[in-house]
């Protein structure tokens, strides 16, 4: 039994869900033995490396303050978007970066390391694994996904998904009753996040198996983005009806590879490489308006599609928190390395099994929408793409409200 | 006592609680004696004309039907943005206009209209009234007022403001916890609805008497707006802390009239003369980067704001219900000519009486932040306004769900 204190960090950027994963965490620390104590690091491993840490267990004594937290959106904690070296390299800064890290966790008698994070953030984990192999110090590092893209591998879905997809769903089909009070003609974008994955802009469509409340056309990123074929989406729309919604992935490209958004998007890109993406609904409103001379308009769902958490899904952030205690009770029997998931079991009613993977297996690599998920017209998903997002959204997360406003807690 | 069939219509753009006033009204129908059908107009009285209208008394006979309605957002009946001619007018398609209109009122035996809408809505109210008293047909006709933007005189607020308010307030939060995590310097720019009048934008501070959370300034469309003031603001803001979010309102100008957001906007108007808007919150991130150089966003909170039917006040909700049937009953008494209003009775304890005021003293005036709710540094709002504000985003309407996502009627 490894016995020692935990620490727990934050990383990447928000989502409504990382702070239920944060409570999972902390209920899980206290109430194993093997820890002592249970420290969060002020945005992530930057803040660690500077020894900003918090008492959790001396924060959260009671069920409210818990409580609280799981329903407060974004990382409580702060977050960090920090690329760890090459645990192997023998760059001098990158050998005394690993010195000063575990130097730290030895002087904190940290044995316990978790990270909430996505995908770059299971890179931290791969990374830190290795390191501790290397220099041989006893310690269990498990990651817990977190992302609103649903882009990990190896797990069904990823906590904090189901609240952006249920927000997203509820927020389109609310557009699409908007758009419909009207008789002339007019077309609305809806542009969701997605750079890569376009599992949230698929979510705008689950409408569509409750009540057939849905956008007309769904694009992502997985397919090439046609110009001519969506204007004649548009076209056949209008053949039915005045008013046209489409809900339109950030990560559009086109055949050639250039973006979508390219042409209005600053062109700059964060510390992982990644190019900032912002305007794909943008330059579709004005090529529909140059081509059709109707009304258009263009909606960016932006940050509140990431950190609504007056509107959560009860299925998500319940699942956040027990994979967070999960995650420690796995690093209490001997997990180390590995990274928590979702294994959905093949049964009509929905039921998601928690285990772990090699997290050699989950960093760095994306999870696409699919084949079978998207129509043959490459302009919508399938039924049964939306009969696997369907029981992600479901129910209400209870948000508690003061004064009229939903409640957070601030560390 | 006047005996005869009702119509509603509804006019406008969309809000949240514009069909709670539609249930009130049809509540109040079923209720009256002097009623005998109520027909609801689609699309306003642009559908009137074409007579195309439902029998809402043959649809709505359930508790849970009304219900429904109540908390579907964006108005159920469609609606319209037509401009009546003037009543007086002698132009032949004029005349011929009227004439249509109040044979069909007639052939139809309608003695009580309802017109459900903002300030363009009360003019259609206000003409229609001459031309019953010139023509000496007797008819009922009476306002209820609607609007997000709350710029409706005579009245102390109005339905559909609350929970577009209770949403931005909510939302605006988020994005602050949000924006929080990271430790970069960052500005956020939020772009919140209101033409001509802040109240919207003001909202965004309610946090503020709540619990200290609310963006660092709040700049209304009432006040011109300085370019190098707001980079003072900003600096100041950054000594303090990185993370910066400002809520600035669409219809922001500069002291010589320009709007902010001029550059970027399509510059076309609508039938009423006003201007499109689109651009302000991004001209401001362009002006941020390119004098600040660090990470910018602006977030426009665009139509969710006005039909985000997922997060409703319970206090606009129950009121907008109230508003509509008092309508009914109003002129069931015989008041015609008028406009339903809020009457805020001056006590500790919020508490609303609904009276009515004439149309001509409503119609074609705007209703502006005053003064007193304004900072001397016209760079925020002052707490006497959050406490007039704060009691209308009271309460969360108990919104019921299907599957995951909000229930709508679909009439």
């Amino acid at each position: 039994m490894l016995i020692g204190n935990a620490v727990v960090g934050q990383s990447g950027g928000p989502t409504a869900a990382i702070n239920a994963t944060l409570e999972g965490v902390i209920r899980g620390a206290l109430e194993c033995d093997n820890i002592k104590k249970i420290y969060g690091m002020r945005n992530g491993i930057e803040g660690f490396m500077d020894k900003r840490l918090i008492a959790l267990d001396e924060i959260f004594k009671d069920e409210d303050t818990l409580r609280l937290l799981g329903q407060t959106p974004a990382a409580a904690l702060g977050s960090c978007r920090k690329k760890l070296p090459d645990p192997n390299s023998d760059k001098a800064e990158d050998v005394d970066f690993y010195a000063r890290l575990f130097a730290l966790l030895e002087e904190l008698d940290i044995r316990y390391f978790f990270y909430i994070g996505g995908n770059d953030s299971m890179d931290t984990v791969a990374k830190m694994t290795k390191y501790a192999e290397k220099v041989n110090y006893d310690v269990r590092i498990v990651g817990v996904p977190k992302t609103i893209d649903n882009d990990l591998m190896m797990t069904d879905h990823t906590p904090g998904f189901g609240s952006a997809a249920k927000y997203i769903a509820s927020t389109v089909r609310e557009i699409i009753r908007d758009c419909s009070v009207y008789t002339v003609k007019a077309v609305t974008v809806v542009e969701i996040m997605g750079r890569d994955a376009g599992w949230l802009t698929a979510s705008s469509a689950i409408g569509r198996i409750v009540d057939g409340t849905a956008p007309d056309y769904v694009y992502l990123p997985e397919c090439p983005f046609d110009m001519e074929s969506f204007y004649k989406d548009i076209e056949k729309a209008f053949e039915r009806k005045p008013y046209v919604v489409v809900a339109v992935s950030e990560g559009l490209q086109f055949a050639d590879g250039t973006y979508v958004g390219e042409g209005t998007q600053s062109g700059s890109t964060d510390v992982f490489g990644h190019k900032y993406l912002a305007g794909t609904g943008k330059a579709l409103e004005m090529a529909v308006k140059n081509r059709f001379g109707c009304k258009v308009r263009s909606v960016e769902l932006n940050l509140p599609q990431r950190c609504a958490g007056h509107l959560l899904s009860n299925t998500d952030i319940t699942e956040s928190v027990r994979i967070g205690r999960a995650a420690v009770h796995a690093a209490a029997e001997g997990v180390s390395g590995e990274v928590m998931v979702f294994v959905r079991k093949d049964t009509d009613a929905y039921k998601c099994d928690i285990e772990h993977r090699s997290v050699m297996n989950i960093a760095n690599s994306t999870r696409y929408v699919p084949d079978e998920f998207i129509s043959d017209e490459k302009n919508n998903v399938t039924d049964e793409c939306c009969k696997y997002l369907a029981p992600l959204i479901e129910g209400e997360y209870p948000v508690v409200f003061e004064k009229g406003l939903p409640k957070h807690i601030i560390l």
